[in-house]
């Protein structure tokens, strides 16, 4: 057995070096294996806050912006202090998770854009940027938004042939707000389903469910960056929207596993 | 040889367990090796018609939609049985699967949609919405048009590099029309070649071979959603557009062998 | 030794044909690992003019375009002999290369147009249309610009998790001029990381180094096809615009090295 071993091994290094790939990162999904978190290591560029595999996303810091790049930046604000989070993967979770940030601290969401990435997949990523007064409470905000990630990547399904992804927040802020139209202080849902038609159906079971009201639906060509997504937002009282947003979910699961493959979150579900 | 085989099997085991991957499906490719049809599972939703493999495509009916949702859907005309075509990879062919599904049916095609997907290829995937009376109808025109895309995915060309799609028809009807403008009842035809220069090479040959009517042609910036596809929409007399397609196919698989591998469709080729 | 070799290589000649992959190139990056450049084959379409591995770029020149396909491009003035450079991944290295090419040339960019595409990568593709009156200065110009991708390509780093992209020219032309609206005459950088929070603290730090003009910034919802890259656009003195291109470089590195990866570039760099 000792020898069979030694042969995997040796046979492993051998392929290994010719260059066969083992998954290492799920670099398509919509999240990651693990949560690799690089926060506080020794880099050498001030800017630098955290780095999470979750979503390839990366937050930095700049304590005084350069006047010029301001005026280039798409900001509804003008701050000197300004905070970056940017991931491949994601826009939902990373806006679910400055919008605890923003509560947490004295900052505001400045700017939030949607590029088409998900790596190949069929969403996107996002690019936040928030202002503030002081640089301190900034890193802080990028470290909090951070730290939430495992618990907004936490409804996130995915599958070879798509994903989905449920949000909910009892009370919204500045983050939902700013990416999604929702009212700050009530409650607040998303139900997205890709390819986007699951989206649809979803929004239908999940409206029909509970009393809310109905923000918009984003769908490939209207309110997305062309993603292959279908997305309800919705607005209300808390018990009813995530009631809501549960049932979307359920819906969800039996649609995109009728594509050949369950979906499966990287986290644990944090809608219950 | 049978101890060979034996450690053959125990290194490919060891190895799968390691993660390594093996193609068991080509989901880059505009299409997918394999029919596999899940048409009648047994699935608990009652929405679901019906699900390919070919693009990912998944086709679903609402028996009765929420209005609510309704005036949020961006749809051509109201009806409250709507039907759903959604798919990561495509558009073109099952456009073209739909125009077959409206012709037999009393349905009405009230949305397409044009997500920047093929799962990291250079085109579309889309959304279709259509309207019917009675709930049979629209499971029916749904279930038409997904048994017609072994037949709209016979001229999708793919190689590493990129596609090709050739389409055509004798007569266009309501799905064509509403999503190339091609009118009703004429021979319409699609051709397209990706990376977008190829297409543009394809259009000129093709326009030259034949009197056709150009209807537009669509390029990266231009009437798509950022896909990397040139393609001309033509129209008019059977024989002519016909053969304008299959110059512009001759072409196309050419210059796309010189970016190192020949183009291979999933299913036979169904313009002759 | 001589017979664990012969079981090696029957293990990984069977594993082979069992399917497994082996990179033979890097099809998901910026650059492609080497230049195979297909030039001057024995293809039988007299259009082509060369092909090349590096971005999956391939170059067509049409001698005498058809008049209906010329009045449904979206050229900036009408020529009859029109020259194709499109690719699956770059942009930026095209139309540098571009830049050189009419230079050299009696020839102009009619048209440039922006793919979201990189194969599922974080930036684009493109497809540059150029006009002539002489097929022969055409296909030279194509001819030029497929040559000098191996030095534009020198500074665009990738890792899993993004990319890095740098130009510089100390004399802009008309490709430059009409895709960044630099002027002519003068130096022009380009200075992009991806994900695009990088490329924002790239461009804070180039500014900061130099005096220099800036054009623009770019990012996912505003001047990109929804790229999730930053990149600012800089123009002015030649030894100011060098110096902000390699301090923008500089902290790009250390940055995409955060998310997990070394990023590495397939050709030497030439901004020096």
């Amino acid at each position: 057995m000792m020898v069979q071993q030694q042969l995997m091994n040796r046979i492993l290094t051998e392929l290994l070096q010719q260059g066969m790939t083992l998954p290492a990162s799920s670099s398509q999904s919509s999240g990651g294996i693990m949560m690799d978190n690089f926060l506080n290591s020794t880099s050498v560029v001030p800017e630098f806050v955290g780095a999470s595999q979750t979503g390839d996303t990366i937050g930095m810091c700049i304590p005084s912006v350069d006047a010029i790049l301001l005026d280039h930046l798409h900001v509804s604000k003008k701050f000197t202090v300004i905070g970056v989070l940017s991931s491949r993967t994601g826009a939902g979770p990373q806006i679910m998770a400055m919008d605890e940030a923003v509560k947490a601290t004295n900052t505001e969401v400045i700017d939030v854009e949607w590029p088409r990435d998900t790596k190949g997949g069929a969403g996107h990523g996002v690019l936040i940027l928030i202002g503030g007064y002081d640089p301190s409470d900034v890193r802080s905000a990028i470290q909090v938004a951070l730290d939430n990630l495992s618990r907004t990547f936490g409804d996130v399904y995915n599958s070879a042939a798509g994903h989905l992804e449920l949000q909910f927040t009892a009370r919204a802020a500045g983050a939902v707000h700013m990416a999604f139209g929702a009212p700050e202080g009530k409650a607040y849902g998303l139900i997205c389903g890709a390819p986007s038609g699951i989206g649809v159906v979803m929004a239908d079971t999940a409206i029909k469910t509970a009393g809310v009201d109905v923000l918009s639906f984003a769908s490939p060509s209207h309110g997305t960056s062309f993603s292959n997504e279908g997305t309800v937002h919705i607005s209300g009282d808390s018990g009813a929207v995530r009631q809501a947003v549960i049932a979307g979910r359920e819906v969800g699961l039996k649609l995109l596993a009728q594509l050949g493959e369950k979906p499966v979150a990287d986290f644990p579900s944090y809608i219950r």
